[in-house]
């Protein structure tokens, strides 16, 4: 491809934004969409602050724009400021939101969810990924008065000090005393630890497949879910599936119906509402009364307008067949980054679905190559990020990708240049 | 009083939406809006879901209109759909919400609150009351290399299985290993505590005053919190303020500041947004690089809709004098249901500060005749509930204040009736 060179954007008003920001906030910004966690693109090549977004796309406080892969790490299922989804919530807000009772529109949207998750015969609902993870636990060990929790090695099921690791900071030994880890697709190792605690294991907690950051994504083999699923059923063990990044976007029935499975709990969230602010427990008829037993309520929980748009968001994730689209235009944006990178004689490893890919430049063992490539992506309006997988959004376009694969290309031929 | 009988309300759409809930939902209704632990008024005196809500009133869906004092169990501070809230929270959500990079109205909030809240220099926004006290509690042992936490007696600090206790379904004896209670107002106990377990304690946590459940409210004794705030710097414990409940209804500069100390620590939730779903941890200086050291991070955290509608609800309750005006309306209302259970010959107690009044009729140890009066209440459109402090609104008016105590004398004369 000959194209002429696309000038790279500068963020002044980004950084001053966050100088601000870092006066008043801790880290500036925290969490994964801070600049130490989230990115690891090297300091100075993207942006701290947003201003607007549509669609497939956002802005930056300097007025930049971006095609993002990142949907908000999650929530952006349909395109940013869906028409729908937004119209559903703000009719939803002119009546009511967070009220003394709670609005009918809660038992809607739990109908909607049994009705369209394989293993859902309930639904509760809380704010937070880690909200519902917590409950699940708690609820497999009231369940089977057993303590211990069985974690995919490379795990994430939120922040609360039990999904930690002893070595970070504010988590204590016992937070973690009950967790024990068995590698990814290893059937042999997870018999032998339900074996090794016999009658000990409450619950076993995994993503419907290996998406952990770092690490290429890896695919459940053939026959695995249904091993791990004969495997609890033999030790009476509760099988948790943490779907709140994959969920709504391998599935509408739930990833572990994608898998040829019913989990015994399911947790849902990010992309369960379009970005209004909800998470979701499901589960299996025979946890309910367990559910009911526990002594777990917040303050916005019953919010009525997320409710709302969930409602919306699902219904037209449904009308639209959403997993369809996500696979071909997954695929679409993946071969043509892997051919992209060829092209300039670099590799480019694509794993994970199609839907929520994850990549890595494989010519360089330090990273560094891969950061500068997606540093140069995003300074020129490429939103992806360097060791997490990135979100498809239906808003996502034929046009988009073109456009995808011509910054991409730009990047690939600026860092194979420096790669030498 | 001589007043023409009211006609007490039924519910058949309440109670038929709550047979499609309870298939659906684990208990129906989960936590404290549901029937079994929020309210402790005989079954069928009270109705389960409401359809709309506006100001100092919400409305069920068989159509009754209830004077509403638990605001939601809090986030109602300035009356249901407020108008200048809403419409900063419309404004946000025509430009961006939840997006890969934060908007710069987080860092507008960060500043909002830092120059309001005495003891803030610095902020960090979640989504649960709960996700603050689980920070703080974290934060603190990470600033001090300890492990134990002193809760006061009766304690509620949100749903984590941190804060709960070992008889509670799905708890864990680590989940509590090292939690200490001590009496409320007790400064001998504390100090005692604090020996005891010397350069094992990591912090101190309560609510401002103690607004627990089921026992009369009971404000700090004169030089409580200045003796807590002394202890806690002599043994280097983290003073933590849990001021989601009573937050931005006693004082805006924090409730610490209301009591006459600086908290380290304080946790906002609930009446920071008008509903809008955010909290947020404040904190002094010396915590910052803790907090920052966390990993500690939610799908929504960012989400920049509920900014925009704390700005507003935050300055508006500064125009207002919010604080005031609850001190003097919440005044109105219990001297007048003190007076009018007097009428009839009844001694009804409030306790608590005026602003998040706790009520309790003193004739019968059961406390089945309180319920009874709330039942009575409630079936006319006075929205109390049994055994759990209330909130007062801005938007509640004297006409307001008059209805409810028609109501609630209408309400003691036929429990005064009953009760012989």
């Amino acid at each position: 491809m000959t194209t002429t060179p696309i000038a790279p954007y500068t963020y002044s008003a980004s950084f001053a934004a966050f100088d601000r920001a870092a006066r008043v906030i801790p880290a500036g910004v925290p969490g994964h969409l801070g600049p130490s966690e989230g990115c690891f693109i090297p300091n100075g090549a993207f942006p701290r602050f947003s201003s607007r977004a549509e669609g497939s796309r956002f802005w930056d406080v300097d007025g930049n724009e971006y095609i993002d892969y990142m949907c908000g790490y999650g929530p952006n299922v349909l395109g940013y400021r869906d028409r729908d989804v937004d119209a559903a919530a703000a009719a939803q807000a002119r009546v009511e939101d967070v009220v003394t009772l709670p609005s009918t529109v809660m038992v809607d949207l739990a109908e909607l969810l049994v009705e369209t998750v394989a293993s859902a015969d309930w639904a509760f609902f809380a704010k937070n990924g880690g909200d519902t993870t917590t409950l699940a636990v708690m609820t497999a060990r009231a369940h089977t008065r057993r303590k211990k929790v069985v974690f995919v090695e490379g795990y994430y099921h939120g922040v609360a000090p039990w999904t930690q690791k002893l070595d970070y900071p504010g988590v204590l030994e016992e937070d973690v005393a009950n967790n024990l880890d068995v590698p990814w697709n290893d059937l042999i190792a997870l018999e032998a630890m339900f074996e090794r605690h016999a009658g000990e294991i409450a619950a076993f907690i995994s993503t419907p497949y290996f998406h952990g950051n770092f690490l290429d994504n890896v695919l459940p083999a053939p026959g695995y879910w249904q091993g791990v699923r004969d495997l609890c059923d033999r030790h009476g063990v509760v099988l948790i599936m943490d779907d709140v990044r994959a969920g709504w976007r391998l599935d509408l029935a739930g990833s572990d119906h994608h898998y040829g499975i019913k989990a015994d709990l399911i947790c849902f969230c990010k992309a369960i509402g379009n970005g209004y602010n909800l998470s979701a427990l499901c589960g299996r008829e025979q946890f309910k009364e367990s559910v009911a037993s526990l002594t777990y309520t917040g303050s916005y929980w019953m919010s009525a307008v997320p409710f709302a748009a969930s409602i919306a968001t699902i219904t037209k994730l449904k009308e639209i067949d959403a997993p369809a689209l996500f696979r071909a235009q997954g695929r679409k944006v993946t071969d043509g980054l892997v051919a992209a990178a060829a092209g300039h004689g670099l590799t480019l490893v694509a794993s994970g679905e199609p839907a929520l890919f994850y990549l890595r430049l494989a010519d360089d063992d330090s990273l560094l190559l891969h950061q500068a490539w997606v540093a140069e992506c995003v300074q020129r309006g490429l939103w992806i990020t360097s060791h997490h997988n990135h979100f498809l959004n239906a808003s996502l376009t034929d046009a988009d990708i073109d456009r995808t694969l011509e910054v991409a290309d730009e990047a690939f031929r600026l860092v194979a240049a420096r790669h030498g």
